[in-house]
This record gives structure tokens, sequence and C-alpha cells, in this order.
């Protein structure tokens, strides 16, 4: 005999089992759905592009991820990291033909090579969605509302959406004298909801920011004030810092237009510590966090940015967008015990117990689809109780039962497999008995 | 100005713009509800396999075409070029686990890195559904069953199932004292609906096969009586060969269930001169046309197998399944003139009047969104003349206009962008407004 092949997937690799694709797919069409209902539209990139198109995007550390070689024809290239650089690359090339403001969503796998520490994986699904052509605060706030709408969709109740403004962040910074250090700042700031305030003030003083000015800074990022009130305070202090008019007018109406939407208060909240690491963010940020699961960090972040495509393209391409988080949002729904996509695409169960009447019981399954359920018929004539036992385990609801005796007198027994509770029904009958055992109308 | 790199996509890669990406997305979903109808279950594997796991299964040619090369921890690894590979290898991985009969479809890209010539890709999509774990003829019934549901709600009319058997090609080449040269004979007669009679005839006595052997063979695979007279004949010329025997019956067996659920006659064929090249195949084998454009081929084929996992279990699974060619399918739809999904996703474009009123926009857009309609706001308060040009030309149907005016009478213009008719309504009568418009009641 043959040696056998160790099955095996790659480290930080997976399969994704039936009940872990159902979850991932029924996620995936809730987003589709609120996508789409605010006109985002559907596109879709290589996931292998010219190594020159993806590197040098991230800085160094993230370029040693990729996964980079030559191909067949000795070209250097590589799998994409995330869906935005392939997005900018994609924007130069096609812009002028789609016309601006451009609105599109993206969905599907990227790769990176990491330590596969902490539930990581190098291959995890990303679902973006970014307008495009735009400076309009229009398009930020729209983003925060399809936030909203996709976190009730998918059927949260507990949920919040922080919001800021890298505007008002520069402006503090300016009037500090700390514009120099921005970047290393924000980093520090960042962080500050998991490492706290005495190590985040810590990590700045240390980095060479005088110590009463850190204490400024952390007063305004930490203040618990409510947003009107802390927007007008801020506005009104700093009448002449442009940044710091700009970044609270903005804030200010975001927030009036989704309260006046109706966004429940407690959903959305001004957070002036979000600073988020990526440096090209510069106007509206946001993040959303799981109430009952904080820890995990936020689930969908996104941000304003400048000038998506500037490597690609001389007209500028100023954007809205965030990410939804899908494999870490799966892991969140999995503990909270709320994991979707699990009623069996097949309701109902049909048992192969004469094969002479096979065509007698494809006959039946094509009619119960027909009425819009799902329908089995079982490959094998095995032992009844075999095929029951089989029925029960894969979570089938309804079995439909019919031999020799059943189809001289027009019948099928037809059996609640949850219950364990059968009858004997006419034929034109069925239909309304699965319907009961199901509680409910067929779906179509 | 930093100098800008030319975007561009790798040879035989592509991007899938709003239009192409709409009509995948709705093709994909459609298949989906098919496959669930019938209870098989969604399975996704990684991109990324070890190099050993999906070397070596289909030749040294096709192994040529395989994306190989050294991940950062020097593995040896390859992105997976079909899905039936990393099928097999997840069977040995998980079968213990998911219990027999399994039914799982699977859809995703896979890469080759072909010649681009025809339009070939290097990445393109397959949707495969396979049953593993039987070897009953009911499963074969299933898969010729799923085919033709698929096709009718692809919105396909004209369309036709060709189905043959392995077992009956084996026994009739055994009929001929063939068996040793069947791999080459099968080659040969799988070209024939393309290279015509006279082509094949030659490449078959030109490989040492008797003129008349091969006359006799043609005679069988071409000929053109009824299907249930030529089962019949064969089975009772040939009483004693056991594969022809078997091979008739379960043909006989599929096209009784097939008509006997209401499969049209015209769209189920028997055809003797289908083998399909891939040498795996053992039983009932399928191809499908589309009666409008033979000339593409196949769109939808698969077969009987003995083993799919051998490689890398010690169970035996036998199954049956099929793979639908997505961008074959979905170029062929845009050459009929019915490429699916172009509904617009959001039918409903509201007018940025009047930025004071962004509130009041994002209120009517989510009243609209509420009732089932996708609905935008333009970001930009331009001229309403160039917004009205930005709706026109990006395919809305209904735009809302409100101005100081409107908002101080409580009334919308609503605006039929095709008709280009404008009324205006009360803020209470624009649903009803929209719904005649599209002459539809919300989809929802």
């Amino acid at each position: 005999m043959a040696e056998t092949i160790e099955p095996r997937t790659l480290r930080g690799f997976r399969d994704y089992l039936p009940r872990a694709m159902a979850a991932r797919e029924w996620l995936l069409e809730r987003a589709r759905q609120v996508y789409r209902s605010y006109g985002f539209l559907p596109i879709d990139t290589p996931a292998l592009e010219y190594a020159e198109i993806l590197l040098g995007k991230g800085g160094a550390e993230s370029d040693k991820l990729v996964y980079r070689f030559l191909d067949h024809g000795d070209r250097d290239v590589a799998l994409r990291f995330d869906l935005t650089v392939p997005f900018a690359r994609f924007a130069g090339q096609h812009i002028a033909e789609l016309g601006t403001p451009f609105k599109r969503y993206h969905m599907g796998p990227v790769w990176r090579g990491e330590n596969t520490g902490q539930g990581r994986y190098r291959e995890f699904w990303q679902c973006d969605f970014d307008t495009i052509g735009t400076s309009s605060n229009a398009a930020d706030i729209e983003i925060v509302l399809v936030i909203h709408d996709l976190f009730v969709a998918l059927g949260f109740e507990q949920f919040h959406i922080r919001v800021n403004n890298r505007l008002l962040l520069n402006g503090l910074l300016q009037e500090l004298g700390l514009q120099e250090r921005s970047a290393a700042v924000l980093r520090s700031l960042d962080k500050l909801p998991k490492a706290g305030l005495e190590s985040t003030r810590q990590e700045i003083v240390s980095g060479g920011v005088d110590a009463e000015k850190t204490d400024r800074l952390l007063a305004w990022a930490t203040g618990s004030a409510e947003t009107t009130e802390t927007l007008a305070r801020l506005a009104g202090t700093f009448k002449d810092n442009g940044q710091i008019q700009d970044g609270t007018a903005r804030l200010r109406e975001l927030f009036d237009v989704a309260l006046a939407v109706g966004v429940a208060p407690q959903r959305i909240q001004l957070d002036l510590s979000i600073a988020r690491g990526l440096d090209y963010y510069t106007g509206t940020i946001c993040e959303t966090f799981l109430n009952d699961l904080p820890e995990i960090g936020s689930v969908c972040s996104g941000g304003r940015y400048d000038n998506l495509a500037g490597l690609y393209t001389r007209q500028r391409l100023p954007g809205v967008g965030a990410s939804l988080g899908l494999d870490r949002l799966l892991a969140a729904m999995e503990k909270l015990g709320q994991l979707p996509g699990g009623d069996p695409p097949a309701p109902v169960f049909i048992v192969q117990f004469d094969p002479a009447h096979l065509a007698d019981y494809f006959r039946m399954a094509e009619k119960v689809r027909a009425l819009g359920w799902g329908a089995v018929v079982f490959p094998d004539a095995k032992k009844i109780g075999a095929q029951l036992q089989y029925a029960e385990r894969h979570d089938f609801r309804v079995a439909l039962i019919a031999g020799p005796d059943e189809f001289a007198k027009g019948t099928w027994k037809i059996k609640d497999l949850r219950r364990r509770l059968e009858t004997v029904v006419a034929e034109s009958e069925v239909a309304a008995g699965i319907a009961h055992i199901l509680s409910e109308r067929p779906p179509s």
C-alpha cells in the first residue's frame, strides 16, 4: 500500500469547517447588504501584484511580513497584505473611468507572514469600505452611520463607536508646541486605553516632552465632559487655531447629524485619546468596541486621509473609509455565544427506505424545495434507524419516510427530529406538516 | 514632485470593476442558494499549502503551472491550483469529525501560471460541489439535478447537460480489446465534438487501433437513437460484461429519475462520446452546454471518482461532484447580453441642496433605507445640475430634492431620472412616489 502524506495546513493558516464557514458567509452577506444600501459598489483586485506596487507602503517592518517571490516569468511578485494598497493602485488605474465621488466595498483574504501568537493568522479576511474623491464631512458622517447600521444588522445591541479628529489633535499639539513630535506622541496616546494613564504619561515624558504639557494633553484626552460642551470649550479656547476650529466643527456636525438620524447617544462617543497608528489619517478617525468584550479591541476602524493614490496618479483623491475585522468579530461572536448562520441549509431529510422508489423520494425533495425549504434525499438505502441517526446528528429538523405501505396509501410518515414525534399524513398535507414542525412558513 | 509608479496588474490577472463584481456576487449568491437547498455545506481552505500537498497530483505538466516558493520559514509552499486537491487534503484531515456522507461546496480563487491566450487568466474562480463517502447512484443523480436547478436559477432557458458513464465506456473498450489503450482512446474521443468525426477517427487509428474497431467505437459514441433504446440495446448486446451492465443500469436510473422529477427531456442527453480528460473519473461523467454558445465548451462539468483522498487517509472516500466555471459563465452571460446584478444597489439619490440641512437629507436617506431601498446623500453641495448629472451617469433611478422652500412647506421634489419627470409631494408621500417610479414595492 502506498504511503500516505500527513494532511495538514501551514502554521498560521486554517480550514473553515462548515459551521465556521456558514458564519462567515452570513456575516459577509449582511455586511454586503448594509454597504449596498448606502450605495457602495463591490470591487475585487488580484491576490498577486507586482512587488513594487505593494512594498514600501507600510514601512520596513511591514514589508518583512509580505509573501514575496519570483514568478514563472521571473517577475518580482507579492501577495497583498491589506486591501488599501491594492485599492490605491486600482484607483490610480481606473478612477477616470469610474468618476468621483467613488464608493466601493472590497472583501477578501490578505496574507502576512506574522508571528502566530494570540490567535493571529497569516491568512485573514478584510472587509473595507471607502468613499474617495471628496473632502466633504458628509462622507465622514456616512461612514459612521454605515458602521452603526452594520453592527445593528449583525445583531449587536451593546456596541459603541468612538470618534475623534486628527485636525483637532494636531491643533492641540500645535498649541503645546509639540507638532514636531506629533507622530511619537500620538502613538503613545493611542495606547492609553490599554496602557493606562500613568504609563502613557511616563512614555510621553520620557520621550522628552515637558511634564506640564503632557498633563495638559492628557487632561484634554481624558476629559469626561459631555461632547457638545467639550467641543464648544475647545473651539472657544483656541479661537485662532484653524485646525482646532475645523476639527471641532466637523466633529460637532458629525454628532449632530448622527443623533438626528436616530443613532442612540450611548452608541457614539467623542474620544480625544484615539489617534490610530497609521500615519496617513488626517481627519475623522473612529473605532468600534463591543461593550461586552472591550478587551478584544476595535472591531471596525477607519478614518479620513488626504490622498489615497498619490504614488500612482497625480489626481488628488481624498477619502474616508473603514475596515471591518471579520475574523476578530467572528471570534467575538463565538465567545458571546451568538455565532450566526447555524440553521441547517436544508432542514428536511428524506429517508431512502426503498431504492425502487428513488424517483418518488427525489420528487418529494423537489416539491419541498419548490416551497422554499432545502431538502436532502439520503443517498444510501441503509437501515432506517441508521439514516435517522445521521439526520439527528447533522441537525436536520424534519424527516419524511415512505415505503411500499405508504406509497400504496398515498401517505408519508413525518417526523419531528427534535421532539421525536411521528405522525402520518396524506401527501397533500406534507407541506403543512413541515411548516408546523419548523413553526414557520416557507422562507420564500 | 515625487515620481509616480505605473498602476498595473500582472499579466493574466485583472481587477473586477463594480459592474463585473456585482455580476460575480449575484452569480455566487444564486449558486450558494441552490447548493444549500440540496444540503451542501460551505467550506474554505487556505490559498497557500505545503507544496508536497499540492504537487504531483495532476502530472508534471500541471505542476509546472503552480506558483511555488519558499516562505519566511523556508517552507516549500504553493498557491492552490484547483479546489479538488485541497478538498482531498481537507477530507483526509477532517472526515472523522464530519462523518459520511459529507456534502460540501467551495467557492474561491485558484492560481495557475498558464499562457494567457484565449481569455485565460492566471487567477480565476472555481465553484465546486461534491458528495463524498458514498458510491450510491442517488448521489450521482443529485449532482445532475443540482446542475439543472443551478442553470434555471441563473436564468438560463436554453442549456443541456450531457451525461455518460466511464463504466460503460470502459466496458465497450474491453469488448474491443482496447482496455490497454483506454487512456489514449478516451482522450481522442473527448475531442470529438470539437475535432469532428474524421479527424478523431484518424487520431485513434494512427495511435495503432484497428480501423474496424475504431469505426465500431465511433458508431456507438455518435449513435443518435433515443436514450432508453440505446441503453437497452447495449445492455442487451453485452449481457456478460459487468461494466456495461452496471454503467447502463446507472445511466437508466439517472435518466428515469431526472425525467420523473420534472427535468425537461431536451435538457438532459446521453452522450457516449464524453470521456473527460481527467484520469480519476470512474463512473458518471457530465458536461453542461449553453445552446446559444456551444463553442465555449462545457460551463459545468464533473463526475464520479473511486477514492478522493487516498494520498492522505486510508479511509476510502468515493464521491461525485461537479465544478461551475464561473469566469467562463460570466463571459458567456456578457456575450448573451444577460449579465446579472446590473440594478444599482441604491436606486435613490438625495441631492445635497443646502448643507445646513445635512441632517434632514441623512434622515430621509435613513427613512428610505428603512423601507428597504438603498439611498445615497451626495457628499458635496455642488450645483444641482452637476449632482443630477452624476446621478444619471451612475444609474440612479430616483432623485429627491429639497431646499429652504421645500423644508418650509414640508415637501420634496421627486424626480424620475429615466423619464426626467419631476413632481412635488408631501414628505409623507415620498415612499409612494419612489414605489411608483420604481414600479415596485420596497424589496423587503
